[in-house]
């Protein structure tokens, strides 16, 4: 059956995001100030599995050999 | 009240993904055959707003002035 796989990558907590800084700053800068910003990458992936459990361990093992750094990175996946 | 808006920025449909195509390529030749890859970025932005209207308004402003290309993106904000 075919499944669609959101993995979403972000930097584990207290890892050092001198992007979302950036972006913080320059929202604030431009009249938004904002408490907290994170930054995190977004993969959808169409798969085919043979059920929603086989898709998500497909997911997983995607991040742990490409799509993440799992020094610096956790990850998230929801299978729909 | 403060709101967490989510905001997925990702390229309109039609729109060149040389990145998704490099990927998908990468995973198949690690054995994962996919039959669809889209990429996107994902901001959380803790802000303060009188509601949820309010916030999502407030992200959707963030998008236009900074965040996102008109041109090229399309976003999608949720608020929590």
């Amino acid at each position: 059956m075919r499944y669609i796989v959101t993995i979403t990558i972000a930097l584990k907590e207290g890892m050092l995001n001198p992007e979302a800084r950036v972006i913080r700053h320059a929202l604030t800068n431009l009249g938004f100030p904002t408490e907290d910003l994170s930054t995190a990458r977004l993969f959808r992936v169409t798969l085919d599995a043979a059920d929603a459990a086989a898709a998500r361990e497909e997911g997983a093992r995607m991040c742990e050999r490409l799509l993440a750094n799992p020094v610096i990175h956790h990850y998230t996946i929801e299978v729909t």
